[in-house]
């Protein structure tokens, strides 16, 4: 079973006694409450690293006041186990003093992309992501850090964030990972009753019927805002939060579908918000012969 | 002659070879039109680490739009003779799309510290002191990097910036150099005419007297902060901009001096904005004995 570090030197002191055995550095940032999805990412980084670090934090910062911050699943040795299957090195899991002293001051923020989709549900919640994940890359050193595609704005934001900050390291997005009915992994999916959870499949199948009429030939986005809108609203117990049809690069909405298009849906049910898109490509609109 | 590289790859490359020989790395950030303050800076770096990088670089996003961004002194080549004759390793000299692509989203801020004192006269200011800095920190990876003290609360933020980012990078902060006459070497001195130039030196003679009455026993920040006040008004040609009796620490006011007190001012002379400050060690204050 991977050790579990809780100071910022304990971990730094691993990495680096890994770095000089020749070894290169891989990243798993997470809150924990590990399902298959993290644990891909875990995967991915075994594969392509020589010391893979899997951090666990549930991370004040990125949740809103009425959000759920405190009962956010913890369970340090169900993870533990689990990161010593995905083939974790060592686990970093620092107490909230330790990540963010009395006097602490300093935010980190990438403008402009993280104002929509779950930026504007969610004041603040991104400047908490950005200001974390970067302290996460300088605490730890790691050559290539793993996220997940799920959260595709903050995968986006972080790509950003490093290119913007010269930050020394590969971000690798990785596929989302499903139940068997579609439902993308989420360690939220927990607080779901049996009902909400029957129903939850909708986001993903609103996606992909999105997909569909994409690929179908439809190229107004507002068409396809408006399936994703009414299949969630024909959804039992289901209350839409936001549904996206933006570029992919730049998180905007666009005049006619083109190139990499990013539908997002964020959806409701009770007090436990999903979200969940589908990346398609689209090529070019054929003008009709004259 | 120290090499002028411009790009990221290239002074990384530079740095990477030194690593390999083992050597330490020093950093001297600078916005260039050197002088003997910054070439202090490059002495330090020089004792105390292998490979000395200054940084030469007049970055836009820490000027106001009224600020002196264009007018700034650009002189690299008398500045690559005083960095050859300082020690200097190699300069790192960015054009600005280098340092800001097009499509730059990214800023990091050190909250409540950067709201006072040359925060509030120059918005945005500090923003973009801790982003461009927190970018060269990434680009470098330098162990130590060297500040002047007559930026305190630039050197304050940066300080703040690497505690809570975990940045592991150490901050050295270097006594401020001065001319003859006790006036504080900047860069902006140049664009005073000779009678705002004899007249400048209000600025250090005011915080010495301000010295002296807190070495005679004041203790009311108000007293003090007057005594500034009117040593600056009473200077020709000079518009205040602020005088500041604040906690070292905190850059907050206290209701009686004692531990480590800042003053600092700034002062107009015409365009030309001009900062000076002391650091004072205050004793604490002594009850009258009953």
């Amino acid at each position: 079973m991977p050790p579990v570090v809780a100071t910022v030197e304990g971990i730094r002191q691993a990495v680096g006694d890994a770095r000089r055995r020749g070894l290169t550095v891989g990243l798993v940032p997470t809150m924990g409450a590990l399902h298959a999805g993290h644990l891909s990412l875990c995967r991915a980084a075994r594969a392509e690293t020589g010391f893979v670090v899997a951090t666990i934090f549930v991370n004040p910062t990125q949740f809103g006041p009425n959000e759920d911050f405190a009962r956010y699943p913890r369970q340090l040795e169900i993870d533990r186990e689990l990161c010593g299957q995905a083939g974790v090195d060592a686990i970093f899991a620092p107490a909230v003093p330790t990540m963010y002293p009395a006097n602490f001051h300093t935010f980190v923020e990438v403008l402009d992309l993280s104002a929509g989709l779950c930026g504007a549900s969610r004041p603040g919640h991104f400047r908490g992501v950005t200001t974390v994940v970067l302290k996460l890359f300088n605490i730890v050193g790691a050559d290539t850090a793993y996220f997940g595609q799920k959260d595709f704005q903050q995968a986006r934001l972080i790509r950003q964030l490093v290119h913007d900050l010269n930050v020394p390291l590969q971000v690798q997005i990785c596929p989302i990972v499903r139940e068997s009915d579609g439902l993308a992994m989420s360690s939220r999916n927990q607080y779901l009753d049996p009902t909400q959870r029957r129903h939850a499949v909708a986001l993903y199948q609103a996606l992909q019927a999105a997909q569909r009429t994409i690929e179908e030939g439809e190229r107004d986005p507002e068409a396809i805002r408006g399936l994703l809108v009414r299949r969630i609203e024909d959804t039992p117990g289901a209350i839409l939060d936001y549904a996206a049809v933006v570029d992919a690069d730049r998180l905007q909405p666009l005049p006619r579908l083109h190139g990499e298009v990013l539908l997002a849906l964020a959806v409701k049910f009770g007090a436990t918000r999903l979200i969940d898109n589908i990346l398609v490509q689209v090529r070019a609109e054929q003008r009709p012969m004259k």
